[in-house]
C-alpha cells in the first residue's frame, strides 16, 4: 500500500557527527513546526542556538547508558522509524510510539578513526557506532513513510522541497534511502577491511600489525558513468571511481570537450597519463592499444616532445591517446589537430588557445587532470592494482618503484656517458609502461623503437629494431631498455648488431656473466637496475 | 580492561534463518545450564524439540510488533549484548539487564531474496533485516565479553570449546567477531548493490528494471592466500576469491603438488584455462606472458594436441603454463616433464600415472579445476571483468561471445572449404585470447604463428609470419584470424604473400570493400564474424 507521493515532516530525529549545517537545518525545520528529537552533542548544539529539542531519552523513558553505547536502540525510536503509516497506527498509538518522519544522521567515518596514528584496538572498537547504522537502516527500510539524510550535502535540496512542497516526495525519499544503504555498506566495509586485516599480539589485547591484504576485501566504488559498451561492442560496461580518489589520478579528470569516452579510451588514457606523469621535464606520451607507441622528453618544451613522440610510429599514433605533463599550449594543440586523428588528449591544464584549437575538432576528447596541491604530478599514489581472473581477483600494490641514476650498477668494462645515462633512465621509465616482454630503443630522450607484448624477449628486441628501420630512425648510438633480465646473450648480440651502444636491465639471470661478457665483447655499456617492471 | 581469556556462557540468544544444527546446539547448551533466549521460528523449533527457551519479548517486556519489524531493538537485548562486564554491572543490575554471553544469529541471504523470479520492491524491502545486523554488530563490538556465531559451520568448534573449556577463549571470540563484521559488510553490500541498481517506474512504486551496473559497486572477496610478491618482486600481492565462485573457473582450483603459486602463475593460468575450456574436442593451450604461444586441437587426444601446441613456439613454451580440457593421462604428463620446463599444468582431472610422472618433478604446480556438475567446461559464467585505472575501475561483462560456423558471412568470391571453416573457427577461438592487436595463423587445428600485442595490426601479422618461419612451420595453406577488422588492404596483401588461403575477421571497416577486393584479387576466401574480440 504505497503512501501518497508527498509525506509531511512533523517530527525529525537529528543525531550527527558532522555538525555542518545542523543549526540552519534545525532552525528551519523548527520554524515550520517540526518537533525535533536529538541526542548528545547534536542536542546540545541545537539548544545553544536557541532551538527547542526533545531528548531521545525523554521519548524512550530509558536513560542513555554504558557511556552512550545504548541510547537509541529502543522500540520507541525504531518503532517511530519503522512503523508503517496506515498499517501500524493502532499499535503505535497503543504503545505510545510517535512516528518519526525524518532522520538526520551521519556516521563519524571509521576510516578516519583507524587512520589516526597510534589508534589502539580499543579506540577502534569503541568508535564502531551501533545505534547510528541501525537507525539509518530502519529509516531507509521505511522510505515509504520516512526521509533520511546522511550528509550535510543533502540538506539544501531536502529543505527546499520541504519548504516549497510541505514534505518530501516519493522519488526523493527513495533516492535518500538508497544513499543511506550505500553509506551503511561503506561503513560496514571499512570495519571489515580494518578488523579482517588486523594482527593482534598473542594475548589478543594489542595491535601487533596490519596485513596489507585483509582476509576479506571490500571494494567500494561509485559509478561515474555508464559506457556505450565495453572492450568490445557485445560487452556492457561502466566506469567507477574510488570513494576517495588520489589527487592527480585519471579518475579525477574533467572532460572539457569531445565525444563520450569509451572503455578503451579510458584504459589507454590511464596508461598514457601514468607514463607521462613519471617524467620531470616536459614530456609527451602517445598510447595505442594499451602501449606507448611514442614517447619523448624535450627541454624545448612539450611541442617539441610531441613532434619527437609522433615520429617514433606515425602509423600507430593515428587514432591514439596523447598525454602531456605540462599545460598544453595553443601551438602544440594546433599541431596535433592539423597532423593527426586523435581520440583523447590529456594534460594538467590548457591554455585558452589550445582549447580554441581543439574546438574546431569537436569530437576530440579533451581531458584535464588537476595536479595535486603541491603540483608534483609524480607523487606516487599508494593504491592497489587489481586483475580479474576466473571468479577471483589478484590484488597487488601498485608498481610505484623507480630507480634513479645513483641506483644504477655498471656491470661492463665500459661505463655509460652522462648523456647515455640520461637516455637509459628515459628508456627505463618508458619500458615500465610497455606490455611485457618489453624492449625500448631510445636516443636523445626519444623512443626509436618499441617492442611490446611478446612471449619471448628476443622477439620484442627484433620488433623494436624492425619498427625503427621502418620509420627510418637511426638505431646507431641508441640505448636499449629491457623490463626484465636477458635469459641468454642472444638479445645483446642482436642489439649490438643493430647499433645499440648501452643497455639497461634489471640483471639477476643465472647467465648474467654470459650476458655481461657479450656486452663487453661488443664494447657496449650495460647497467643493472635490480628492479623488474613486468606489466601484462 | 581486558576480561579474562575465558568467558563462560551463561545466557545465549538464538535467532537463525538457517535452522541447520540449531537443535543440537540448543540441546547441548541447555544441558550445560545455559539459559536460552529466542524469537519466532527459532523459539518454536527449539520448543518442539523439548528444549526450554525464554521469549525475547518476555525479556524486554515489550511485544513483538509491526509483523516482526520491531522485536529485539530494545535496551534489554542490546544492553545485554553491549554491557561491559566489570564496568557496566551496576547499571545492568539497576535496570534489570541480564548479560547475554553468546549470540547465535544468521541472516537470510538478501541475494537469494532478490534473485527470486518476480521479487517485487516490497518483497525486497520487507526482507531487509534490521534487528539481526544490529544484534550481530552489538555482540561483535563487545567481543571482549561476548561470542557471536553467524553460521552453522561455526557451531561444532564453538561447542567443543565451550564443553571442554567451559567457555569461549579470547582468540576465538575475536575471530568470531571479525566473521560477524564481515557478514554484516556482505549483507550491507548486497542491499546496496540491489537498491543502487534498481530502476523504478515513474510513480516509484514498481520495479521497472535493474541496471547491470549499480550506482555503487560493492566488491566482496575472501582471501585465498597471500602471494610471495606481485607482478614484480617489489610489489606485494594476494589472491582473493568471489564469495560464490562459478563452477569450472580458475578460483575453484585444487593444487595437487608443486611450489607455491606466484601472481604471474595465476594470471597466466587463467588465460590458459579460459582458452582451453572454450574447445569441445581434445585441446592443449600453452601460455607465456599472458598470451597463448601454442594451441592445438586433436581428435587423436590431448597427447597429440600437446605435441602440436608445443611445436608452434618451443622457445616460449619453456617455462610456460600448459592447460588441457580433458583428464591428463600418464603418457602426456611424461612427455611434458621429459621435454620441457613447465611452471603450471591445469586440467579437469588427472590419471594416477600422470600424477606419478609429475611427482618426479616436485616443483611443477599441478592444478585440478573440477568441472561443473553437467561436465560442460565451456558453460560461460556471466561474471564481471574489472580493469584498474588510476583511482578508478572499469567494470564490464565478461567476453562470453562466440560465433559458430552458421554465423560466418562469406564476403569473397571464393567460399572456404569445410576444412578451412574448421581451421578458421579454431583460429578465431585462439585469437580471442591473444592480446590485441592479435593475428593468428593456423592450419589443421594447430597454431602456426601468433602475432600478439602490437599497436598496429600489420605488425601483428608480420610477427605471426616471422615466428612461423623461425620454427619452419609452413604457412602455405594456413588460415589467418584477426581479432578486429583490417583498416587497410595491406594486411591481406601481406597474408597472401605469406601463403594464407583463408581469412576470418569481424569486418566493419570503412574500407571493407577495398579489403574484400584485395582478398578476391589473391583468390583468398574471407569470412566476417560481425564480432570483435579486443583483449588488452
Amino acid at each position: 500500500m504505497p503512501t501518497p507521493d508527498l509525506v509531511p515532516v512533523r517530527r525529525a530525529l537529528l543525531s550527527v557527527s558532522d555538525k555542518n549545517g545542523l543549526i540552519d537545518l534545525g532552525r528551519r525545520l523548527s520554524a515550520r513546526g517540526v518537533e525535533l528529537l536529538s541526542t548528545g552533542g547534536s542536542a546540545r548544539a541545537l539548544r545553544e542556538a536557541g532551538i527547542a529539542v526533545t531528548d531521545v531519552s525523554d521519548v524512550t523513558g530509558f536513560p542513555e547508558i554504558m557511556d552512550g553505547r545504548v541510547k537509541t536502540l529502543h522500540p520507541k525510536v525504531h518503532g517511530g522509524l519503522l512503523g508503517r503509516r496506515g498499517t501500524d497506527d493502532a499499535v503505535m498509538a497503543e504503545l505510545g510510539i510517535a512516528p518519526i518522519d525524518l532522520l538526520v544522521l551521519n556516521l563519524y567515518p571509521f576510516e578516519a578513526t583507524v587512520a589516526k596514528p597510534g589508534c589502539t584496538l580499543e579506540d577502534a572498537i569503541e568508535n564502531i557506532d551501533i545505534g547510528g547504522p541501525a537507525m539509518l537502516r530502519s529509516a531507509a527500510k521505511n522510505w515509504n513513510d520516512v526521509g533520511v539524510l546522511t550528509s550535510p550535502d543533502q540538506y539544501a535540496d531536502a529543505l527546499a522541497e520541504i519548504e516549497s512542497e510541505g514534505g518530501l516526495r516519493r522519488a526523493t525519499r527513495f533516492k535518500l534511502a538508497v544513499a543511506a544503504f550505500n553509506r551503511v555498506a561503506n561503513y560496514g566495509g571499512a570495519i571489515s577491511d580494518y578488523l579482517s586485516g588486523l594482527q593482534l599480539d598473542d594475548a589478543h589485547t594489542a595491535v601487533a600489525g596490519h596485513a596489507t591484504f585483509p582476509a576479506q576485501a571490500n571494494g567500494r566504488h561509485e559509478k561515474v558513468m555508464d559506457l556505450r559498451y565495453g572492450e568490445n561492442p557485445h560487452q556492457q560496461a561502466a566506469f567507477y571511481r574510488d570513494l576517495h580518489p588520489a589527487p592527480g589520478t585519471l579518475a579525477t579528470f574533467r572532460q572539457l570537450q569531445g565525444k563520450e569516452l569509451s572503455f578503451n579510451n579510458i584504459a589507454d588514457a590511464d596508461a598514457a597519463w601514468e607514463c607521462v606523469r613519471s617524467f620531470v621535464k616536459p614530456a609527451c606520451v602517445i598510447v595505442k592499444h594499451a602501449n606507448p607507441c611514442g614517447v619523448a622528453v624535450s627541454l624545448d618544451g612539450i611541442g617539441k616532445a610531441y613532434d619527437l613522440a609522433y615520429q617514433t610510429d606515425p602509423t600507430s599514433a593515428f587514432g591514439g591517446i596523447i598525454a602531456f605533463n605540462r599545460e598544453l599550449d595553443g601551438a602544440t594543440a594546433q599541431a596535433i589537430v592539423e597532423r593527426q586523428f586523435v581520440e583523447v588528449v590529456l594534460a594538467p591544464g590548457y591554455a585558452d588557445d589550445a582549447l580554441k584549437a581543439f574546438a574546431k575538432k569537436g569530437n576530440v576528447r579533451v581531458l584535464e587532470i588537476p595536479p595535486p596541491a603541491d603540483g608534483d604530478l609524480r607523487a606516487p599514489h599508494p593504491g592497489m592494482n587489481v586483475k580479474r581472473v576466473g571468479s577471483g581477483l589478484l590484488i597487488q600494490t601498485a608498481d610505484t618503484g623507480m630507480i634513479g641514476a645513483g641506483d644504477l650498477k655498471v656491470v661492463t668494462r665500459r661505463a655509460p656517458t652522462p648523456a647515455q645515462i640520461d637516455d637509459l633512465i628515459f628508456a627505463w621509465k618508458v619500458t615500465k609502461f610497455v606490455k611485457s616482454n618489453a624492449i625500448v630503443y631510445a636516443r636523445d630522450r626519444q623512443t626509436i623503437g618499441v617492442g611490446a607484448g611478446q612471449m619471448s624477449r628476443v622477439y620484442s628486441a627484433r620488433i623494436a629494431g624492425i619498427k625503427a628501420a621502418d620509420e627510418k630512425l637511426e638505431v646507431r648510438g641508441s640505448v636499449m631498455a629491457s623490463d626484465a633480465f636477458f635469459p641468454f646473450r642472444d638479445g645483446i648480440d642482436a642489439a649490438a648488431a643493430a647499433g645499440i651502444s648501452a643497455v639497461i636491465q634489471p640483471g639477476g639471470s643465472m647467465r648474467d656473466s654470459e650476458v655481461i661478457a657479450a656486452a663487453d665483447e661488443h664494447d657496449i655499456a650495460m647497467v643493472f637496475t635490480g628492479m623488474r617492471h613486468f606489466r601484462h
